[in-house]
């Protein structure tokens, strides 16, 4: 496991999509010290990043290897693939992984049903739609599934 | 807290939004012998619901409060405000509480910007985003937020 520490110089993360995750998680991690570069299709979606938000944005398609090469891909510590499109995520992931050789990537994934097959990939998956059954499941009393 | 048991004849759950969420959460209440009811304005929602969901289907918008009449709400010892939008959600999931005094009320809220608003409304909430950003914070070793 990667341990951050406020003592240290931070890690370098990437960050392809800056949709309320991509830009929540950036501001975190750049508030706590970490060099963060945060990817998008779209100009107007770096407005979600604070004003305390210290590193660097490019306009840029997540698919495309110019992209990640000008993010400097092979000298991440972390990858997050948090676009709106699982295909995208999957397919940065991988090559992140794969040909960037990046210690840890993390791809989200909206459709549950997508989870089996990108897992097999060995990327690491973050799916909102699971965490929040799995909350509600928690808050309407059955912890720990099926008990009764 | 509401205490699920199979031995019981189970709750009467509404939930007003068929996407991955509703229905990922309406298939696993149903298979726990719970009464669930399932409320989408488009039929097409509904074919996300498994082979074993043994509850009912309304067509409708949850934003109507003949719909919610149709549902019974003012029956329903739990009611999931589920839908793509946040102001529908917090808007059902109000009149639920409010209005047929429904037990437990939760409503989904995209948008984390919106959560403090619904939260002095006193409906309990399901933040998907916020869940996911928690959850790559922990799984980059930030357990517990800002320790170092």
């Amino acid at each position: 496991m990667l341990v951050f520490n406020k003592k240290n110089k931070g890690l370098y993360v990437i960050i392809f999509g800056c949709g309320r995750l991509g830009s929540g998680i950036a501001n975190w991690l750049s508030l706590n010290g970490n060099s963060v570069v945060v990817v998008d299709r779209r100009e107007e979606a770096f407005s979600s990043l604070s004003f305390e938000f210290t590193g660097f944005t490019i306009i840029g398609d997540a698919t495309e290897l110019d992209t990640l090469e000008i993010a400097k891909v092979e000298k991440a510590d972390v990858v997050l693939a948090l676009t709106p499109d699982d295909n995208t995520n999957i397919m940065t992931a991988l090559i992140a992984k794969e040909y960037f050789n990046v210690p840890r990537v993390i791809a989200r994934v909206y459709d549950p049903n997508n989870i089996e097959m990108f897992s097999e990939f060995g990327v690491e998956i973050i799916c909102p739609t699971l965490l929040a059954v799995d909350e509600i499941q928690k808050s309407l009393g059955f912890i720990g599934g099926d008990e009764h």
